[in-house]
């Protein structure tokens, strides 16, 4: 049995001798490689942080002590050492496994959920205030990656740190990377930390470090003065005291013994504390640690190669590589279109912008309020900023969206990756909202595309439009559809007739355009016909062929890839009310209103949600039968 | 003719001789008072900021160089200097007047328009990219309260600053107030560069303050050597050195030649800089510096006691002060309510609380993120926050909302003020989103009162919800409805029929719902038969009372203060259809899709927008005729 086996919870832990912790971490490592490759998932944080959270689970009791994961998507070697080294794990991020990040349903072990960055250090601050309030005694503790500093929420809370409580253990887990590599000043203040011989492993240890100085004996005699004299000017050197947050460090995250020794300094501190610790992303494995973006977040992969399974030849392009040629073709013709991301180069494709152009190109860290208001700034100057941002991100730039945009009629583009399911990471990264939040801002166009053509001709589309607007696509491949050599703007609010129908008109947009014209063939050999449109934009909406559609057809069916509350198809009824047209039936194809969890493919999440071809043709058949019905009575 | 009068452009200030320049500004503060005093606004920002706005113009160019005024409420002092000394300025803030705030549409010398705060450093960073990218040469400037540094947006950009300009002048303008006084580590910090001597003037003034200090000789000596060896250990040493952005200050905001020369200095500078300046909120008038939050943003007020218009005896209570005194009651009842504001006591009621139980109430800057989240964090061990977060600011905490508190199915009650108008504040403060970005949220719960103790009763039923509930209310008085000494929770997803009638049925929702018992009385006038229902909840809504509506009313007519796409009316629609009875119309009363400026008053603007109970009475019954005549058609 080898020790990994032998733990079934935090307690085990602790009973190892330290000479068993290399073999543990290890099995760990192999543990992790193993299930990553056949799954996917996050490689690179997870064999970083292997030394620090066997060293967490050696020092603290959870659940009683509370950890907080920013992202948490560096849990795995805590989820092992929690009682979930079971099969479950082996199928971690499908429909029989775990999450890939920590969540309060799946273990008591699990403080807090997450998935989106930067929210650890606010909600730690939470319980620590909470502990303090009932005078209880529990250990709270929050682990930060660098980038999490570059967030503004970590921010906020940070300021908040020292006048909310006396006791919080916040440990930067500094890898320098956050997805692609760390952005700004306060990444690159972290490794002046690490690198200039002032800021000292501990602030008790000032003396013996400016033995080292050159003039250093006089220095401690003044120095002690001087510090009397000057409020612990020496001490409050570094950017956490200035918080109010006592820094230590750099510690080396792989040394077991070490991280041990400073996380039980860190227990008994009796004010804010921050532990520096150094970690490796990939650690253990070396294809990981030669490609730290793609190990951070990667497909199934060969163990001993690290390469993942090549597409097989005629597979479409990526929506996102086919947003990044576009914008490259886009930006060529125009230098004043530039695109920016909040720290997804790769994911959003705007590595393909960054490689071609690179002085058009604006990486601002993981900061999506930032990215969108920098843009507005850029806008006020003549630019045409694309900002790529997955959907689900783009909800921390809300406010911006409405009062920094749309406000101020800036022409901003939207690329909205990951609209409709990220299957794997579940419901912190489903893009299902977007058209409800949007839907509402005044002056804004929203748009999604049936395929890659569309979604090139939809980039034009916006850039060509004075004002703010969005576009929506899906994760992964899209459909095959030959891209034309120049992409040409739509009409704006022109819906797009596919076929026409004397029974029922289906309204689809997106990914469920395709779909739609499934459904359409099926109906048909029902002998009922259905057209079908493209709806292409939800805002404005071609309330002209609407009209049409209603009057001409039974019923409209409409389908998108989104929550059914206040998306395409409630878009649909409030035209249809507003031209008086109420009385033809909106039979609306959505996801349900609730938070869809994590599986292996969407196909198998809209199994499970009514939503598979079958079951819409179904549902669809039923309504109609019944509006039939109703109508043949007398 | 005063000196401001012959202030037609900046290019006039620049003319001033500098003996003039006191005078200038002494009128400047006068005008200000005045028309503060007749239409309100804000008081206290402004008259701190004239010697600074004063000198602004006098050592840049506008609109060439660019301005970004973080909030933009301390902007009356630009409007005057750049063409808008006129009878507009007199009704600033109300439909004949200028904006209380800069807006883009309103001058050429308003670079970028605001209302919420902390946007300008980012902004700014985006003008000083798009300047650097195309290789001109102006100035971009950035007005940051120290409040905005509370806020992480401000955070982000910093991180960014460095990296992405070598040419940037931050004004971090310093009055140690946000609305109320300041929150956190920064202002703590900010107001230790004051006060220690090691933080000095200039960086170049190193040595001598060095001088000053014990065995300051021998210190100097060490010190040159030390700097080589240590990369500028010294002169890094503020805050925000660490970001790479040159410190300089603290400066006498109030001391025209010393702004003056440190702009100067700032505008030569080669790489980012910041400049402490130290003003006084309500410089020049006693009354506005002796109550510096009450002048803030002040109702009219009698310029000789300071003193605002007593409310007349029977004015019914704020909805704000309700919420406040109301918690009051339930926290003390339970001490694991506590209230949650984003540097808004007074704003939100929740001063009330403050005074009542300080242990239960807690400040956490401007930082909506962070409160959402703490809030979250707190909730996860047991207590059940309130988070009371003006609508539009809300907007800020979208993310929260859904990634940490409704996903994670954590207690939070939502006290959402000034939900709907904000007549005098304009667009950047309307609250007229709250129910459509909500309604897509699951599994949470959406209220709004038609009456205060309603409110009351909501308070009640948030807290007895072990989910996220949300209520939304409006700025100012409620209505005079008797509050019950204890709120009773209300059934969730109920609403409340308060008549019946045959012909209409009118939904409607908050402030609407007094408005629809007159709209039923006039109907009832006109022999049309209306029933009125107080909607309570639009999620989850009374679908079953909603069906009964259908079955026995010819038209239903939702009313609600709120944007028509994707809101009350919306959701009725949604309802209907999932009923099958779409055959009942719909007829929505409700804001227009658009950006609704400000006004003199909620009525004034409901005028405008075809919104006053006359324009209602109309539409409802030309809709009501229609459908007759199209019923009446065999």
């Amino acid at each position: 049995m080898s020790i990994l086996e032998r733990i079934q919870s935090p307690a085990d832990v602790k009973k190892l001798a330290p000479e068993e912790l290399p073999q543990l971490a290890q099995e760990i490592r192999e543990r992790i490689i193993q299930t990553t490759a056949k799954n996917g998932g996050h490689v690179g944080p997870n064999l970083g942080v292997v030394e620090l959270t066997i060293g967490l689970h050696r020092v603290f009791n959870t659940p009683t002590d509370r950890f907080c994961f920013d992202v948490a998507h560096q849990g795995y070697v805590h989820k092992l050492l929690t009682g979930r080294n079971d099969e479950r794990f082996d199928h971690i991020r499908t429909s029989d496994g775990y999450s890939g990040f920590l969540s309060r349903v799946e273990s008591e072990h699990d403080a807090f959920g997450a998935g989106h960055a930067g929210t650890a250090l606010s909600a730690a601050l939470g319980m620590a205030t909470a502990r303090d309030q009932r005078d209880s005694d529990e250990h709270v503790v929050a682990l930060c990656g660098d980038a999490a500093f570059t967030c503004g929420i970590t921010m906020e809370a940070l300021n908040n740190v020292a006048t909310s409580t006396k006791r919080l253990i916040i440990i930067l887990n500094d890898n320098k990377w956050s997805i692609a590599k760390n952005v700004g000043a306060l990444p690159r203040y972290f490794n002046e930390l690490i690198t200039n011989p002032v800021y000292n492993r501990l602030n008790d240890d000032f003396e013996s470090l400016l033995q080292k100085m050159p003039g250093g004996d006089s220095l401690i005699k003044l120095g002690s003065k001087w510090k009397q004299e000057t409020k612990d000017f020496f001490v409050s050197s570094s950017l956490f005291e200035k918080f109010g947050i006592r820094y230590i460090g750099p510690i080396d995250g792989h040394d077991q013994k070490q991280v041990e020794h400073y996380l039980d300094f860190a227990k008994n501190a009796e004010q804010p504390v921050l532990l520096h610790v150094l970690t490796e992303k990939g650690r253990g494995y070396d294809v990981a640690i030669q490609n730290p973006e793609r190990f951070h977040g990667a497909s199934p992969f060969d163990v001993k190669t690290g390469k993942g399974t090549p597409s097989a030849p005629g597979t479409p392009p990526k929506y996102q590589d086919v947003m990044g040629h576009t914008l490259v073709k886009l930006a060529k013709e125009d230098a004043n279109v530039i695109g920016i991301t909040a720290a997804m180069p790769a994911g959003t494709g705007l590595n393909i912008l960054e490689n071609a152009l690179p002085k058009q190109f604006f990486d601002v860290g993981i900061a999506e309020e930032h990215a969108v208001l920098f843009a507005a700034g850029m806008a006020t100057s003549g630019f045409h900023p694309v900002c790529a941002i997955y959907s689900t991100f783009l909800q921390r730039a809300y406010d911006q969206i409405i009062h920094d945009v749309a406000l101020q009629n800036l022409p901003v583009l939207f690329c909205m990756d990951r609209a409709g399911l990220s299957p794997n990471d579940g419901a912190t990264h489903h893009g299902l909202f977007d058209l409800s939040y949007l839907r509402c801002v005044p002056e804004v166009v929203i748009m999604a595309p049936a395929n890659e053509d569309e979604l090139a001709d939809m980039m034009a589309t916006g850039l060509a439009h004075q004002g703010a607007a969005f576009i929506r696509y899906p994760r992964g491949n899209a459909i095959g559809t030959p891209i034309k050599e120049t992409p040409v703007p739509l009409e704006i609010g022109k819906a797009q007739r596919l076929q026409k129908g004397s029974d029922i008109d289906i309204w689809a947009i997106g990914a469920m355009v395709a779909d739609a014209q499934q459904l359409a063939a099926q109906l048909s050999e029902h002998g009922i016909q259905a057209g079908v449109v493209n709806t292409r934009f939800v805002k404005p909406l071609d309330t002209e062929l609407l009209a049409e559609s209603a009057q001409n057809t039974r019923l409209i069916v409409t389908m998108e890839d989104h929550v059914i509350t206040g998306g395409l198809g409630t878009a649909v009824m409030e035209a249809l009310q507003e031209a008086c047209l109420h009385n033809c039936p909106v039979e609306r194809i959505a996801w349900p209103d609730a938070f869809i969890e994590h599986g292996s493919s969407v196909a198998q999440l809209r199994e499970e949600n009514g939503l598979s071809p079958n079951a819409i043709l179904e549902r669809v058949m039923a309504k109609y039968a019944k509006l039939h019905a109703i109508q043949e009575v007398p």
